[in-house]
């Protein structure tokens, strides 16, 4: 007896991911109920994203141009290219304001179990685009998630198989973390990744 | 740096009850990268939703007709009014199959402190259809939340003084509830409101 046009909504709400069939009816309640703007704000935003949204050619990040700013800007270092999983990561990179190269986003990481593997993360456009003869080294700024290491050991080997530099960003306790409450794993890699202390002059 | 098509998806996914910044990049991320045929089903839903569907002029649940089709339907107990607050509080009472009366969604429920009151929650209109002269009982079957008891207080209240027949869902130990697992609140309660048991005969 729900009519029709509730139901698809419900239906299409399960799209999001995280959002089963009791939330996507809360939803769309909430949406049709207390936000109908809301409701015909996210419809319009959905259907302006489709039609402008790309891939950067050269980074692979979501952008409107077919070069995104950051990659067509002369300013930053072309000679450095860091790889990450998402553009979220990129964006937290950027917010430490250290890291003036380029990026090169996957969009995803290496998920075995889940029929992800080199060729539908299309690693070979990532190959491409670091043998442009102007990188010349490559960091690995995946996850230290067990998918994100698969992710950085695949792309390292195809990389340096092509005679690339390539680095990884450092493991190890956070800044401001105490022993005390920092996990065994951690720790262990602490130890085995320390660095010598240079001699301060 | 993020284009604007994105931001401004991100900035509509939050008017989703219970999706904040994070969920919404990532829902975002989703659908753009993995789902771009689900957010298009989703954009045409949500205007299919908002131009197709209004509120039943009797009972107030969602309907794409003037009258929803249980309102319609001859074959109920037009008698009996069940209020409810949420169109699946009313999925749940009829998938008991035991009741054959009609309902009143108030789409929502008392809540002071965000500023719902009566007017908010329209209870003159739930009021009127109760003194259509045909009902002749009023079943308040509001959760047992704190603004659920409080929502049916305030109806109960307004409909008695109209000299309507009111009642409430009965409160205790659900079915299949063992002593040792309920808590002390609802055994209080199950003590108090204990029924006379009759004589089998």
């Amino acid at each position: 007896m729900t009519p029709s046009a509730l139901d698809a909504l419900i239906e299409a709400l399960r799209c999001l991911p995280g959002v089963g069939p009791k939330s996507a009816q809360r939803m769309a309640y909430h949406l049709l109920q207390r936000d109908q703007k809301g409701a015909a704000r996210l419809a319009a935003s959905l259907g302006h994203a489709l039609d402008t949204l790309r891939h950067c050619a050269k980074c692979n990040t979501f952008t409107e141009q077919e070069i995104c700013q950051r990659c067509a800007n002369p300013q930053r270092d072309h000679r450095l290219l860091c790889v990450v999983e998402m553009p979220s990561d990129l964006a937290m990179l950027e917010q430490t304001h250290i890291f003036n190269g380029l990026y090169y986003v996957l969009m995803g990481r290496m998920s075995p179990l889940d029929g992800i593997g080199p060729r539908e993360l299309k690693l070979d456009k990532l190959v491409e685009r670091a043998s442009d003869g102007v990188v010349e080294e490559v960091i690995l700024a995946t996850n230290f998630t067990n998918e994100g290491e698969v992710t950085a050991h695949t792309v390292g080997e195809l990389l340096r198989a092509r005679g690339l530099k390539v680095s990884r960003i450092a493991r190890g306790v956070p800044v401001g973390g105490e022993l005390e409450h920092t996990d065994i794993g951690t720790i262990a890699q602490a130890l085995l990744e320390r660095r010598a202390v240079a001699d301060e002059t």
